[in-house]
Protein backbone atom coordinates (compact mmCIF):
# COMPACT_ATOMS: atom_id res chain seq x y z
CA UNK A 1 0.00 0.00 0.00
CA UNK A 2 1.39 3.57 -0.69
CA UNK A 3 1.82 5.85 2.29
CA UNK A 4 1.59 9.74 2.53
CA UNK A 5 4.81 11.22 1.46
CA UNK A 6 6.76 12.19 5.39
CA UNK A 7 6.32 15.82 5.46
CA UNK A 8 2.22 15.06 4.96
CA UNK A 9 2.11 12.07 7.68
CA UNK A 10 4.44 14.66 9.98
CA UNK A 11 1.43 17.27 9.11
CA UNK A 12 -1.61 14.95 9.70
CA UNK A 13 0.12 13.59 12.79
CA UNK A 14 0.28 17.20 14.26
CA UNK A 15 -3.35 18.47 12.90
CA UNK A 16 -4.62 14.87 14.46
CA UNK A 17 -3.42 16.62 17.87
CA UNK A 18 -6.23 19.31 17.71
CA UNK A 19 -9.35 19.07 19.94
CA UNK A 20 -12.44 17.31 17.59
CA UNK A 21 -9.80 16.37 14.61
CA UNK A 22 -9.60 12.79 13.59
CA UNK A 23 -7.70 11.10 11.21
CA UNK A 24 -9.77 12.17 8.06
CA UNK A 25 -10.15 15.72 9.27
CA UNK A 26 -6.68 16.44 9.29
CA UNK A 27 -5.97 14.30 5.96
CA UNK A 28 -8.82 16.87 4.96
CA UNK A 29 -7.11 19.88 6.15
CA UNK A 30 -3.43 18.81 5.41
CA UNK A 31 -4.84 18.35 1.34
CA UNK A 32 -6.65 21.37 1.44
CA UNK A 33 -3.61 22.93 2.25
CA UNK A 34 -1.61 21.73 -0.58
CA UNK A 35 -4.04 23.85 -2.63
CA UNK A 36 -3.77 26.87 -0.52
CA UNK A 37 -1.24 29.70 -2.09
CA UNK A 38 1.84 29.60 -1.31
CA UNK A 39 2.10 32.89 1.16
CA UNK A 40 -1.23 32.09 2.96
CA UNK A 41 1.00 28.42 3.73
CA UNK A 42 3.75 30.34 4.57
CA UNK A 43 1.49 33.08 6.53
CA UNK A 44 -0.27 30.38 8.78
CA UNK A 45 3.00 28.35 9.34
CA UNK A 46 4.15 31.50 10.99
CA UNK A 47 1.65 32.57 12.89
CA UNK A 48 1.98 29.39 15.00
CA UNK A 49 5.53 29.57 15.43
CA UNK A 50 5.07 33.04 16.66
CA UNK A 51 2.47 31.97 19.27
CA UNK A 52 4.25 30.47 22.03
CA UNK A 53 7.03 33.32 21.51
CA UNK A 54 4.98 36.63 21.11
CA UNK A 55 1.82 35.16 24.00
CA UNK A 56 2.56 35.99 27.52
CA UNK A 57 0.06 36.31 30.36
CA UNK A 58 -0.25 39.67 32.45
CA UNK A 59 1.86 39.12 35.76
CA UNK A 60 -1.22 40.55 37.45
CA UNK A 61 -4.40 39.94 35.75
CA UNK A 62 -3.50 36.97 33.70
CA UNK A 63 -4.86 37.40 30.53
CA UNK A 64 -3.33 37.16 27.35
CA UNK A 65 -0.83 39.80 25.68
CA UNK A 66 1.59 40.45 23.13
CA UNK A 67 3.02 43.42 24.13
CA UNK A 68 4.82 44.60 27.25
CA UNK A 69 1.96 46.18 29.06
CA UNK A 70 -1.19 44.54 29.55
CA UNK A 71 -4.36 46.07 27.50
CA UNK A 72 -6.99 45.23 30.37
CA UNK A 73 -4.81 46.41 33.59
CA UNK A 74 -3.89 49.23 31.78
CA UNK A 75 -7.19 50.06 29.82
CA UNK A 76 -8.50 53.86 31.76
CA UNK A 77 -12.49 53.09 30.92
CA UNK A 78 -12.25 49.18 32.94
CA UNK A 79 -14.65 50.12 36.24
CA UNK A 80 -12.19 49.17 38.33
CA UNK A 81 -14.31 48.36 41.31
CA UNK A 82 -15.53 45.22 40.28
CA UNK A 83 -13.28 42.03 39.83
CA UNK A 84 -14.68 38.95 37.60
CA UNK A 85 -12.82 35.59 38.41
CA UNK A 86 -12.25 33.37 35.38
CA UNK A 87 -10.97 29.66 35.06
CA UNK A 88 -8.78 30.60 31.64
CA UNK A 89 -7.78 33.48 29.68
CA UNK A 90 -9.66 32.39 27.03
CA UNK A 91 -13.12 32.79 29.28
CA UNK A 92 -12.46 36.65 29.54
CA UNK A 93 -13.19 36.84 25.40
CA UNK A 94 -16.44 35.33 25.84
CA UNK A 95 -17.97 37.22 28.18
CA UNK A 96 -16.16 40.46 26.72
CA UNK A 97 -18.36 39.45 23.76
CA UNK A 98 -21.59 40.05 25.67
CA UNK A 99 -20.87 43.44 26.14
CA UNK A 100 -22.32 43.21 29.61
CA UNK A 101 -19.25 43.72 32.21
CA UNK A 102 -16.92 46.29 31.96
CA UNK A 103 -14.82 45.76 35.12
CA UNK A 104 -11.53 43.92 35.63
CA UNK A 105 -10.37 40.62 35.29
CA UNK A 106 -8.58 37.56 36.97
CA UNK A 107 -7.89 34.63 35.47
CA UNK A 108 -7.08 32.02 38.30
CA UNK A 109 -5.10 29.48 35.70
CA UNK A 110 -7.45 26.49 36.30
CA UNK A 111 -10.09 25.14 38.60
CA UNK A 112 -10.13 22.48 41.95
CA UNK A 113 -9.63 18.92 40.59
CA UNK A 114 -8.85 16.53 43.25
CA UNK A 115 -8.76 14.36 40.46
CA UNK A 116 -6.23 15.35 38.24
CA UNK A 117 -4.38 16.81 41.65
CA UNK A 118 -4.76 20.25 40.91
CA UNK A 119 -5.00 22.04 44.62
CA UNK A 120 -5.57 25.64 45.60
CA UNK A 121 -1.22 26.53 45.12
CA UNK A 122 -1.52 25.46 41.47
CA UNK A 123 -4.42 28.32 41.19
CA UNK A 124 -3.40 31.96 41.29
CA UNK A 125 -5.45 32.70 44.59
CA UNK A 126 -2.51 34.24 46.48
CA UNK A 127 -2.30 36.79 43.68
CA UNK A 128 -5.95 37.28 43.63
CA UNK A 129 -5.68 38.20 47.31
CA UNK A 130 -3.01 40.51 46.89
CA UNK A 131 -4.94 42.05 44.27
CA UNK A 132 -8.18 42.54 46.15
CA UNK A 133 -5.94 43.94 48.85
CA UNK A 134 -4.58 46.39 47.11
CA UNK A 135 -6.75 47.72 44.30
CA UNK A 136 -10.14 48.89 45.78
CA UNK A 137 -12.75 46.25 44.76
CA UNK A 138 -16.40 46.94 45.41
CA UNK A 139 -17.80 43.72 44.09
CA UNK A 140 -16.82 40.16 43.10
CA UNK A 141 -18.19 38.16 39.88
CA UNK A 142 -17.25 34.44 39.74
CA UNK A 143 -17.35 33.74 36.11
CA UNK A 144 -16.27 29.72 36.66
CA UNK A 145 -17.87 26.65 34.56
CA UNK A 146 -21.09 25.03 35.92
CA UNK A 147 -19.18 21.25 36.48
CA UNK A 148 -18.67 20.20 39.81
CA UNK A 149 -14.45 21.78 39.30
CA UNK A 150 -16.53 24.71 39.10
CA UNK A 151 -18.99 24.45 41.75
CA UNK A 152 -15.96 23.13 44.34
CA UNK A 153 -13.90 26.34 43.16
CA UNK A 154 -16.51 28.63 43.62
CA UNK A 155 -17.38 27.51 47.40
CA UNK A 156 -13.68 27.35 48.08
CA UNK A 157 -13.19 31.06 46.98
CA UNK A 158 -16.46 32.23 48.61
CA UNK A 159 -15.17 30.58 52.51
CA UNK A 160 -11.10 31.91 51.75
CA UNK A 161 -12.75 35.86 50.73
CA UNK A 162 -14.92 35.57 53.48
CA UNK A 163 -12.80 37.78 55.27
CA UNK A 164 -12.98 40.29 53.09
CA UNK A 165 -16.24 40.95 53.30
CA UNK A 166 -17.39 42.16 49.33
CA UNK A 167 -20.61 40.97 47.72
CA UNK A 168 -19.36 38.49 46.17
CA UNK A 169 -22.19 36.82 43.08
CA UNK A 170 -21.87 34.01 40.50
CA UNK A 171 -23.10 33.92 37.10
CA UNK A 172 -26.87 32.44 36.74
CA UNK A 173 -27.55 28.76 36.20
CA UNK A 174 -30.70 28.23 34.07
CA UNK A 175 -32.22 27.45 30.85
CA UNK A 176 -29.77 27.97 28.06
CA UNK A 177 -31.60 30.78 25.24
CA UNK A 178 -33.48 29.26 23.18
CA UNK A 179 -34.24 25.95 24.78
CA UNK A 180 -37.22 23.72 25.48
CA UNK A 181 -38.39 21.83 28.32
CA UNK A 182 -38.05 18.65 26.95
CA UNK A 183 -34.31 19.20 25.57
CA UNK A 184 -32.71 20.22 28.86
CA UNK A 185 -31.48 17.84 31.30
CA UNK A 186 -32.37 17.50 34.58
CA UNK A 187 -29.75 19.30 36.45
CA UNK A 188 -30.17 21.86 34.43
CA UNK A 189 -33.84 22.01 35.40
CA UNK A 190 -33.44 21.67 38.82
CA UNK A 191 -31.14 24.54 39.08
CA UNK A 192 -33.48 26.96 36.63
CA UNK A 193 -36.54 26.16 39.17
CA UNK A 194 -34.21 27.07 42.49
CA UNK A 195 -32.96 30.17 40.83
CA UNK A 196 -36.53 31.29 39.59
CA UNK A 197 -36.96 34.62 39.42
CA UNK A 198 -39.75 37.26 40.57
CA UNK A 199 -41.93 38.01 36.75
CA UNK B 1 -14.42 45.27 24.54
CA UNK B 2 -11.53 44.00 25.10
CA UNK B 3 -9.87 41.80 21.49
CA UNK B 4 -7.18 39.04 20.85
CA UNK B 5 -4.15 39.76 20.77
CA UNK B 6 -2.89 40.53 17.10
CA UNK B 7 -1.01 37.26 16.91
CA UNK B 8 -4.08 35.16 18.13
CA UNK B 9 -6.56 36.72 15.72
CA UNK B 10 -3.95 36.06 12.58
CA UNK B 11 -3.95 32.71 13.45
CA UNK B 12 -7.67 32.36 14.12
CA UNK B 13 -8.56 34.05 10.53
CA UNK B 14 -5.86 31.35 8.74
CA UNK B 15 -7.50 28.08 10.80
CA UNK B 16 -10.61 29.74 9.79
CA UNK B 17 -9.80 29.16 5.99
CA UNK B 18 -9.44 25.34 6.76
CA UNK B 19 -12.89 23.41 5.74
CA UNK B 20 -15.45 23.40 7.81
CA UNK B 21 -13.48 25.25 10.50
CA UNK B 22 -15.63 28.16 11.50
CA UNK B 23 -14.89 31.34 14.40
CA UNK B 24 -16.03 29.47 17.20
CA UNK B 25 -13.32 26.03 15.94
CA UNK B 26 -10.59 28.47 14.75
CA UNK B 27 -10.71 30.44 18.55
CA UNK B 28 -10.78 26.18 20.17
CA UNK B 29 -7.70 25.42 17.74
CA UNK B 30 -6.01 28.41 18.60
CA UNK B 31 -6.38 28.09 22.66
CA UNK B 32 -5.51 24.44 22.51
CA UNK B 33 -2.01 25.31 20.51
CA UNK B 34 -1.23 27.98 23.36
CA UNK B 35 -1.86 25.48 25.87
CA UNK B 36 0.50 22.81 23.49
CA UNK B 37 4.19 21.87 24.65
CA UNK B 38 6.17 24.58 22.89
CA UNK B 39 8.10 21.81 20.73
CA UNK B 40 4.91 20.67 19.40
CA UNK B 41 3.96 24.11 18.22
CA UNK B 42 7.26 24.51 16.58
CA UNK B 43 6.85 20.89 14.94
CA UNK B 44 3.33 22.06 13.63
CA UNK B 45 4.66 24.93 12.42
CA UNK B 46 7.42 23.42 10.57
CA UNK B 47 5.51 20.86 9.01
CA UNK B 48 2.91 23.53 7.68
CA UNK B 49 6.01 25.30 6.29
CA UNK B 50 8.01 22.50 4.74
CA UNK B 51 4.67 21.68 3.02
CA UNK B 52 4.33 23.38 -0.18
CA UNK B 53 8.30 23.07 -0.58
CA UNK B 54 8.56 19.60 0.15
CA UNK B 55 5.76 18.34 -1.84
CA UNK B 56 5.42 17.80 -5.51
CA UNK B 57 3.71 16.00 -8.27
CA UNK B 58 5.37 13.52 -10.04
CA UNK B 59 5.29 14.48 -13.67
CA UNK B 60 4.38 11.24 -15.20
CA UNK B 61 1.61 9.62 -12.81
CA UNK B 62 0.95 12.90 -11.12
CA UNK B 63 0.78 11.60 -7.23
CA UNK B 64 2.37 13.23 -4.32
CA UNK B 65 6.11 12.94 -3.74
CA UNK B 66 8.70 14.62 -1.04
CA UNK B 67 12.00 12.86 -2.98
CA UNK B 68 13.22 12.92 -5.87
CA UNK B 69 11.95 9.91 -7.78
CA UNK B 70 8.07 8.52 -7.81
CA UNK B 71 7.54 5.59 -5.24
CA UNK B 72 4.41 4.66 -6.70
CA UNK B 73 6.13 4.53 -10.85
CA UNK B 74 9.08 3.11 -9.37
CA UNK B 75 7.69 0.49 -7.21
CA UNK B 76 8.27 -2.76 -9.28
CA UNK B 77 5.44 -4.31 -7.04
CA UNK B 78 2.84 -2.86 -8.86
CA UNK B 79 0.87 -4.39 -11.84
CA UNK B 80 1.76 -2.42 -14.91
CA UNK B 81 -1.14 -3.65 -16.95
CA UNK B 82 -3.97 -1.63 -14.80
CA UNK B 83 -4.36 2.22 -15.07
CA UNK B 84 -6.88 3.61 -12.57
CA UNK B 85 -7.57 7.36 -13.58
CA UNK B 86 -8.19 9.62 -10.99
CA UNK B 87 -9.02 13.31 -10.46
CA UNK B 88 -6.50 14.36 -7.36
CA UNK B 89 -4.02 13.07 -5.90
CA UNK B 90 -4.83 12.23 -2.63
CA UNK B 91 -7.74 10.02 -4.72
CA UNK B 92 -4.98 7.71 -4.66
CA UNK B 93 -4.52 7.38 -0.74
CA UNK B 94 -7.91 6.17 -0.34
CA UNK B 95 -7.91 3.76 -3.04
CA UNK B 96 -5.38 2.28 -1.35
CA UNK B 97 -6.41 1.98 1.84
CA UNK B 98 -8.95 -0.11 0.29
CA UNK B 99 -6.35 -2.88 -0.33
CA UNK B 100 -8.11 -3.97 -3.83
CA UNK B 101 -5.79 -2.13 -6.51
CA UNK B 102 -2.52 -2.50 -7.11
CA UNK B 103 -1.62 -1.09 -10.75
CA UNK B 104 -0.77 2.27 -11.95
CA UNK B 105 -2.44 5.59 -11.29
CA UNK B 106 -2.65 8.76 -13.50
CA UNK B 107 -3.82 12.10 -11.63
CA UNK B 108 -6.08 14.26 -14.02
CA UNK B 109 -5.53 17.37 -11.63
CA UNK B 110 -9.63 17.64 -11.40
CA UNK B 111 -12.54 16.99 -13.35
CA UNK B 112 -14.26 19.05 -16.75
CA UNK B 113 -16.51 21.51 -15.01
CA UNK B 114 -17.70 24.19 -17.74
CA UNK B 115 -19.72 26.20 -14.95
CA UNK B 116 -16.13 26.42 -13.52
CA UNK B 117 -14.02 27.10 -16.42
CA UNK B 118 -12.58 23.41 -16.80
CA UNK B 119 -12.24 22.18 -19.89
CA UNK B 120 -9.97 19.19 -21.26
CA UNK B 121 -7.02 21.39 -21.96
CA UNK B 122 -6.34 22.26 -17.82
CA UNK B 123 -6.28 18.23 -16.93
CA UNK B 124 -3.44 16.30 -17.47
CA UNK B 125 -5.07 14.21 -20.27
CA UNK B 126 -2.22 14.93 -23.04
CA UNK B 127 0.15 13.40 -20.62
CA UNK B 128 -2.65 10.16 -20.11
CA UNK B 129 -2.57 9.41 -23.99
CA UNK B 130 1.57 9.81 -23.92
CA UNK B 131 1.29 7.23 -20.95
CA UNK B 132 -1.36 5.32 -22.63
CA UNK B 133 0.65 4.35 -25.83
CA UNK B 134 4.49 4.91 -23.98
CA UNK B 135 2.95 1.80 -21.02
CA UNK B 136 1.48 -1.15 -22.06
CA UNK B 137 -1.69 -1.13 -20.16
CA UNK B 138 -4.35 -3.57 -20.57
CA UNK B 139 -6.89 -2.12 -18.57
CA UNK B 140 -8.69 1.22 -17.69
CA UNK B 141 -10.40 1.82 -14.57
CA UNK B 142 -12.24 5.78 -13.84
CA UNK B 143 -12.39 6.49 -10.27
CA UNK B 144 -14.19 9.55 -10.24
CA UNK B 145 -16.85 11.20 -8.56
CA UNK B 146 -20.32 10.23 -8.56
CA UNK B 147 -20.75 13.68 -9.37
CA UNK B 148 -22.19 16.02 -12.86
CA UNK B 149 -18.49 16.68 -13.26
CA UNK B 150 -16.95 13.15 -12.68
CA UNK B 151 -20.25 11.87 -14.95
CA UNK B 152 -18.82 14.54 -17.71
CA UNK B 153 -14.96 13.67 -17.34
CA UNK B 154 -16.01 9.98 -17.29
CA UNK B 155 -17.66 10.11 -20.75
CA UNK B 156 -15.37 12.37 -22.15
CA UNK B 157 -12.43 10.02 -21.42
CA UNK B 158 -14.73 7.35 -22.90
CA UNK B 159 -14.93 8.94 -26.55
CA UNK B 160 -11.31 10.06 -26.46
CA UNK B 161 -10.02 6.85 -25.76
CA UNK B 162 -11.92 5.14 -27.50
CA UNK B 163 -9.72 4.64 -30.56
CA UNK B 164 -7.36 2.54 -27.96
CA UNK B 165 -9.90 0.18 -28.07
CA UNK B 166 -8.74 -0.65 -24.32
CA UNK B 167 -11.40 -2.31 -21.84
CA UNK B 168 -12.49 0.68 -19.49
CA UNK B 169 -14.24 0.23 -16.73
CA UNK B 170 -16.14 3.04 -13.90
CA UNK B 171 -16.49 2.37 -10.21
CA UNK B 172 -19.65 1.09 -9.44
CA UNK B 173 -22.28 2.84 -7.79
CA UNK B 174 -25.48 1.69 -5.56
CA UNK B 175 -25.82 1.43 -2.00
CA UNK B 176 -22.94 2.47 0.33
CA UNK B 177 -22.23 0.27 3.01
CA UNK B 178 -24.44 -0.25 6.17
CA UNK B 179 -26.85 1.78 4.59
CA UNK B 180 -31.02 1.61 4.89
CA UNK B 181 -32.87 2.23 1.51
CA UNK B 182 -35.41 4.90 3.33
CA UNK B 183 -32.02 7.07 4.44
CA UNK B 184 -30.29 6.18 0.71
CA UNK B 185 -31.05 9.42 -1.98
CA UNK B 186 -33.53 8.76 -5.08
CA UNK B 187 -30.60 9.34 -7.10
CA UNK B 188 -28.43 7.28 -5.60
CA UNK B 189 -31.33 3.90 -5.47
CA UNK B 190 -31.82 4.38 -8.91
CA UNK B 191 -28.19 3.81 -9.98
CA UNK B 192 -28.17 1.36 -7.74
CA UNK B 193 -31.35 -0.28 -9.00
CA UNK B 194 -29.89 0.22 -12.98
CA UNK B 195 -26.73 -1.73 -11.74
CA UNK B 196 -28.40 -4.96 -9.74
CA UNK B 197 -26.41 -7.62 -9.71
CA UNK B 198 -26.93 -11.49 -10.14
CA UNK B 199 -27.30 -12.73 -6.93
Amino acid sequence: MMQYPKTVIQLIQSLKKLPGVGNRSAERFAFDLLAWPDQEVKDFAKSIDLLKERIKNCQECGCLMDSETCTLCNDPKRETATLCIVAQAKDIYFLEQTHEYHGLYHVLGGLLSPLEDIGPEKLRIRKLIERLQALSIQEIVLALDSTLEGDTTALYLKQELASLQLPTSRLAFGLPMGSSLDYVDGGTLARAFTGRRQF
